[in-house]
């Protein structure tokens, strides 16, 4: 037999808990409690699950106020890239370059740092494949908005040629926000997609009423996402023609709406909405239709980047060809932007895409020193090993719990697994009760339990979290 | 006589440099273009003025790649607080409390810290009058489209009732972006306003086709903010007259636009748009109008806030009663979002002003020591004197070039001061000429020049200001 190898979470965490621990009879604890009434006067502290004590917190477990000790496969809303205070994070944040991009905040734009081009290289060296530069942000939702500008603006440039000036028109009638220096243009997007809850993102955001009612918004137009059936060899026909009748749906959009689609925005896998999977041949058929109707397209890779789903990119899969225009990032590189290749979709003049600060140095210091560790470390391929052995332990799981585990789907994208519960009232309560058995666990849509654990989640957690499932399911 | 004052940079910087030094013959420096061919392969660096050499910045001196030191009295564009390498800020940066929100960005809605509740603390006890609560973004253009949002939520559920339930209707429609679940909604806004560059923020932004072109945007109201005549104190029955005009427009607006106009958004001195100052009795009369029509005030603070006009927040001279609904900030403070006090300004339900981060604690550890210096150290007061001292100085120098420094602005209002070249070409060679002279400074709107310093600026920085001004104006 082989030595058993060293697990990343080892490697980084010598002294990371055996075990989750719970101390309290219900969560959240007495002192969350407190801690979140305090909290309340000041701030909206209604959606707290759990006051955290971040600096009892290790490698894949997180450790609350009331001394409770959670396995977290949730990560900060699918943030954490390696885990709670990771050495080689720690050393970046103690660095001179750090303390210098904290306490002088350039406006990167007009005045950037002598050290700013290797910062920027560090997150460049990961890149998806084919793209070159990037633009940088300061959230996913701010990052998509961005990238709605670069697609805009190109789009117009296009039309009226990438040097040609303004015409005295354009420059008048956009300060009254009308016709034609205010456009009417469109980005389409897919239903139950979600990209942000800024205005023009929550026109393409369509995961869930709460996000968007009462905000005035975009008349952009809504395609429809694939909904396969599982599992997904069984059912290839039947998942194929779903693909070509939502691709059908994409082309008839292009065709007939009131104004032209600019951009297509879609998520490699729609995460908020539900965990739901597109095809390769889906992927490459959006790709195709962008290319036919003049559309850019806009890999939204805000919760599936950075390795999570077992590739540096989840897209780099679909292979398409040309090259995704514009790749978004946030989350787990902490740091926001998108990544791009064409030198038109660098607006053809300055001060067009720019705003004070044009990103965070701080955070791209942090992308940087993620992107080293998965490289070095090998953790988009260590976490694919991963993935295979949970999602073959929740396979067999499902078989126990057939009423309770359904639709399980992420097979091969390392842990962005998810499955469904029975109802909306069953996965609120399975979320709840996993607390209890000691992990903290994520929903997605209405029904979906989605998993989201650090790069650095091992056999070991693996094993834990699925005891975990089959004691809380058992109790019901 | 007494013993002189200590002023602040002699406190924080014992090693600031006393004179600007300029070692190359054009700016930007060899060693800058060099630096911005190999940026430019990756970033839009089109503009860049130069790359700084932030090790070597030293308070209220700027240094470049190239062995140049500006006096630095852009700042960032309006966003250092107290000077470079501030050892406030270092200690901060060091600090565990850094360290741990860097290294393991929480999603402060979801896990909050132990930590967090002083963290905003630190930040409310410098809050503009009136105001307990705070939501918080992650810059000024974020800070005012989650404004909008709270806005827009707030005047749906005086229509509905508070706690009133979304009807079916609601739920459904907003997933088709239609009304009634997307309500026909507007923000007001000024001419010459600028609120930041997104998609709902670029549609109140009003001071230059190059914020706006090729961007869709909502079609919302646009009022005139008052252009007075100048010396103010020669002009009282005009600009009288001027703000009854300008007030008169919002109140037709509000009567004739063809939605409702949930708020009004407005910069105690509109920056970007040029530096134009409005009198308390417009203030007031906007507070009234928004007041009779049902609509909420906003009050932009991102450029205006801490201390940079010597009240800690600029609107706070001018008494408005009640206050202000809601008050952002960015810049000086690094950190972003926005006060309130109204309960009802928090949504009815939690999720619906959320996102994945709800900020940033980094930056908010940043602004609160950054208001602990203001406090401590009686930065505002300090300003105000140095910023008097300044305007008198400025004013003298503008009978000597009478018609190179036209319509000074500014009186009391600290160092936030500005005026206008003859013409935009006069104006960018001179911002071009006072780099050759040792000054970093910046412009505003079309033929404005701003001063923008941080709140370390002192009396000896001032005379060097006024001699660089001298020399370039005398150049001529």
């Amino acid at each position: 037999m082989s030595v058993p190898e060293v697990t990343p979470a080892e490697v980084y965490y010598p002294n990371e808990p055996a075990a989750p621990s719970v101390q309290t009879a219900e969560i959240p604890g007495p002192k969350t409690k407190k801690a979140l009434e305090e909290l309340a006067e000041v701030f909206d502290a209604r959606c707290a699950y759990f006051v955290a004590d971040y600096d009892k917190s290790v490698g894949n477990y997180i450790a609350d106020v009331d001394g409770n000790v959670f396995l977290d496969v949730y990560a900060q809303i699918a943030s954490i890239a390696l885990g709670y205070n990771n050495p080689a994070l720690i050393e970046a944040a103690k660095s001179d370059r750090m303390i210098s991009a904290l306490v002088q905040r350039p406006a990167l734009g007009n005045f950037p740092s002598a050290e700013f081009a290797d910062i920027l290289k560090d997150i460049l060296k990961v890149a998806p494949k084919g793209q070159t530069k990037l633009w940088s942000g300061l959230s996913g939702a701010d990052a998509n908005e961005l990238a709605f500008k670069a697609v805009f603006m190109n789009y117009q440039a296009k039309k009226r040629g990438y040097n040609t000036s303004f015409t005295t028109e354009e420059e008048t009638s956009v300060m009254e926000n009308a016709i034609p220096g205010s456009p009417e243009l469109a980005i389409m997007s897919f239903e139950r997609a979600f990209h942000g809850r800024l205005f023009a993102t929550a026109s393409v955001t369509r995961s869930k009423p709460i996000h968007k009612l009462d905000m005035p918004s975009f008349h952009w137009p809504k395609a429809e996402f694939p909904s396969y059936k599982y599992p997904l060899e069984d059912n290839e026909a039947a998942n194929k023609a779903e693909d070509e009748r939502c691709l059908k749906i994409v082309e008839e959009l292009y065709k007939t709406w009131h104004c032209p689609i600019a951009g297509l925005i879609v998520e490699p896998i729609q995460s908020e909405g539900g965990d739901n999977h597109g095809s390769t041949a889906f992927f490459q058929g959006l790709r195709d239709i962008t290319l036919k109707y003049n559309s850019l397209l806009i890999m939204d890779e805000v919760q599936t980047g950075v390795a999570a789903t077992g590739e540096m990119w989840a897209h780099e899969r679909f292979n398409l060809s040309p090259p995704a225009d514009l790749v978004t990032f946030s989350k787990k590189f902490q740091s926001a932007g998108y990544f791009y290749h064409d030198p038109e979709l660098t607006p053809n003049l300055p001060y067009r895409q720019f705003n004070t600060w044009c990103g965070d140095p701080t955070k791209m210091i942090i992308a940087g020193a993620i992107a080293k560790e998965v490289v070095e470390k090998d953790l988009a391929k260590k976490i694919s090993v991963v993935g295979d052995y949970l999602y073959a332990a929740l396979a067999e799981l499902s078989k126990k719990y057939p009423t309770e585990i359904l639709n399980l789907r992420g097979k091969d994208r390392a842990c962005f697994i998810a499955w469904d519960s029975p109802s909306p009232a069953a996965r609120n309560a399975f979320l709840v009760n996993m607390k209890k058995n000691g992990v903290n666990i994520g929903g997605c849509a209405e029904t979906g339990i989605r998993l989201r654990p650090t790069l650095t989640f091992g056999k070991k957690h693996a094993d834990i979290l699925i005891q975990a499932i089959d004691k809380t399911l058992g109790e019901n």
